[in-house]
């Protein structure tokens, strides 16, 4: 099944919004093995949405579209869709019934003749979870096209509802799948497949379409399993298990390392807290972004500068002066001094130099010390990266909160 | 100027990254007074981007490409380019040239018999500032077409520097412009226009073109300028300072928040720090995000948990009791304690209530006190907006700077 997506989005065109919901839909598309063809933007031009329909139906099975259903002006996606089918807008009960519904959500009334009772003949209304105005779903000659709003989370809520009961029966598989997600991190992709587990891809594409995933530091490897998915399941976990990739494997499933950590440091009932020089505060930002995070979560000292590393860390200025402020023996004492202060049972501390100014040939830019102190231990660990400043500060959190997991 | 672009991207498709460089061309194109009409992305299949190509080059004045210029198999831009304008990929010295000093610049050599070396018939070869790759140029019958790396830096690099050469002279102004910037606080964008200066509009639309783009807690009032631009710029920026919006302008041009605090502080040769809390880090995150900030920035402490207040910043116990953690009172110790802690001029502190959870009739979600201690100052202001945790988490950390610039 080929996928296209039109958006309808004069603020995207205009530079206000970054699109947001095509890397999305790819990625909630995977389970079902169904890629995205092509992608258009357009601004709400009638002419324009018509050519983009004209291309997209032509060349994909499945037209997504997105935004201009609202009820303003400029909302012509309906009418647009209309024209596109050679049908006419008339009122619709089972259009009206279910914006009634979406209006009694947010326990208010719909206008006796509101537009959102309105529809191209033949659609069908799609009930809104999140927002108020339906979206549309029409089928012929095995071609599908469903239009939900713009709003990224109207539209994914919407997606995630109606997607599954319209387009996945209509797929080979009747729509019954599992999708195995396995998070690695200190292996690059090609190293994975070409090197590590040279046989895993076939092995695994035995049981189902086997999908890879860049992220910061590390790699998704996903199974898409379809029809006897318990028995294949159990297989493929034992044979991940057992591959050599098994020892980068950091999580089975979906979750982010910020929410596996909150997770198994409230099942121990361990507190945190770092200690941030070069990255200003990004892992606890991070943290933080997880709600109930701070059951487990209790602070850090951002220590941009070294009087505060020891004022606040109580780093020995002879330290600095000896080894440097980026370097094994301050990561440690940085990550001594945080567990101390903020008075809890792991603090993780990282020194290092982002960029693009401050690098020597001894600690090039990319060079991070990731001190680590518990009860009974104290240790920094050195990694070096590249890129540009935030690539850095991301790929250094990202080290961080790994090595924080790995204590828990 | 009808623009349009073409990203030839498969990993977008794929959900592997995210678009960035639409909202950055959309933006770059704005002080020319150009939008652009539409865009697509396709994967690399050749079918796909002859279609796309066809679509645009029909509708647009201009298309820009992107993607799919580098050296392996999947990079077929260059042969796709070729056939749609009925063109043979021969060598080209020009093209042998570039790519040689974009090799030089690095420190390595071009093979004798690379890739780069060769272009479409009567294509143009452009120099690439941050990378390998020659950019293309192509003109016909007053259609132009630019095809640049899809890496954001390299393309954003190329467009910077050869599109006003190359684009802005076919332009009715002749590319003579000038674009102010004036960016505006604590008024919505509707109040602006329809409330506070409703003839703004009009009177500034005598001198250019007007544009309006929301940002976090502001919005951004831009006029481009064409033609007698010195005149014009003095008569406008008049017309701004002597408006109702004046008192909410904060800064005149296009830096950032971060960077004008960073250059107000160094220039006053004071330096900052933050005690967050609601925040979890995001205001010292962003503080660090600019390169330079350590001569100002110091550090911070990040309280989350109530003890941290206490043990770090002396925050009194009994003030959190009484007034409870979100509170005048202990913004104000925060502060205070933050700025003896750290060192500092001038500290900010943060505590507020970033949801879902957490929210009371007094104290709903969405409400945060930012507190100021300086030399002889302290102070804390509430502040109450809407949205989830990390929409909250953003809106806190900007009326923070904003607070801290009114103190620098």
């Amino acid at each position: 099944m080929r996928i296209g997506m039109l958006i309808i989005g004069t603020e995207l065109l205009q530079g206000k919004i970054t699109d947001a919901n095509t890397v999305w839909l790819a990625q909630f598309l995977r389970p079902w093995n169904l890629r995205l063809r092509m992608t258009m933007t357009t601004s709400d031009h009638n002419e324009d949405i018509q050519a983009a329909l004209q291309m997209l139906y032509q060349r994909c099975d499945v037209v997504v579209c997105s935004g201009g259903l609202g009820p303003t002006a400029d909302d012509i996606t309906k009418d647009s869709l209309a024209q596109f089918f050679g049908k006419k807008v008339i009122p619709q009960a089972g259009a009206r019934v279910v914006a009634e519904e979406n209006y009694a959500r947010f326990f208010r009334t719909l206008a006796a003749d509101h537009g959102y009772g309105y529809l191209p003949e033949d659609f069908i209304a799609l009930n809104n979870p999140s927002g108020f105005a339906p979206g549309l779903w029409f089928t012929e000659n095995k071609r599908y096209l469903l239009a939900a709003p713009g709003v990224p989370k109207e539209f994914r809520d919407m997606l995630t509802e109606h997607f599954p009961k319209l387009v996945a029966p209509m797929m080979k598989s009747g729509g019954v799948i599992n999708l195995l997600n396995f998070r690695t991190r200190g292996v690059p992709e090609e190293r994975i497949f070409k090197e590590l587990a040279p046989g895993l891809w076939d092995e695994l594409s035995a049981f189902g379409a086997v999908s890879s995933l860049p992220h910061v530091l590390g790699v998704d490897i996903g199974v898409t399993l379809e029809g006897d998915v318990e028995l294949k399941t159990a297989r493929v976990q034992q044979i991940m298990r057992q591959s050599p990739v098994a020892p980068h494997i950091w999580h089975e499933g979906h979750e982010s390392i910020e929410e596996v950590i909150v997770k198994k440091a409230r099942e121990k009932n361990l507190t945190l807290g770092f200690a941030e020089s070069c990255t200003g505060g990004l892992c606890s930002h991070r943290m933080t972004n997880i709600s109930g995070s701070s059951s487990v979560f209790w602070g850090s000292v951002v220590s941009y500068d070294n009087s505060v590393k020891q004022n606040l860390l109580h780093v020995n200025p002879g330290t600095i002066q000896q080894h440097g402020a980026v370097s094994e023996a301050t990561a440690m004492e940085m990550a001594k001094g945080a567990r101390e202060a903020l008075g809890v049972d792991i603090a993780i501390s990282l020194t290092g130099i982002a960029g693009p100014l401050g690098g020597s040939t001894d600690k090039p830019v990319g060079t991070v010390w990731v001190g680590v102190a518990r009860a009974n231990e104290l240790k920094a660990l050195r990694f070096e990266y590249s890129g540009d400043r935030e690539t850095l500060k991301l790929r250094f959190s990202q080290i961080a909160l790994y090595t924080l997991l790995d204590q828990i």
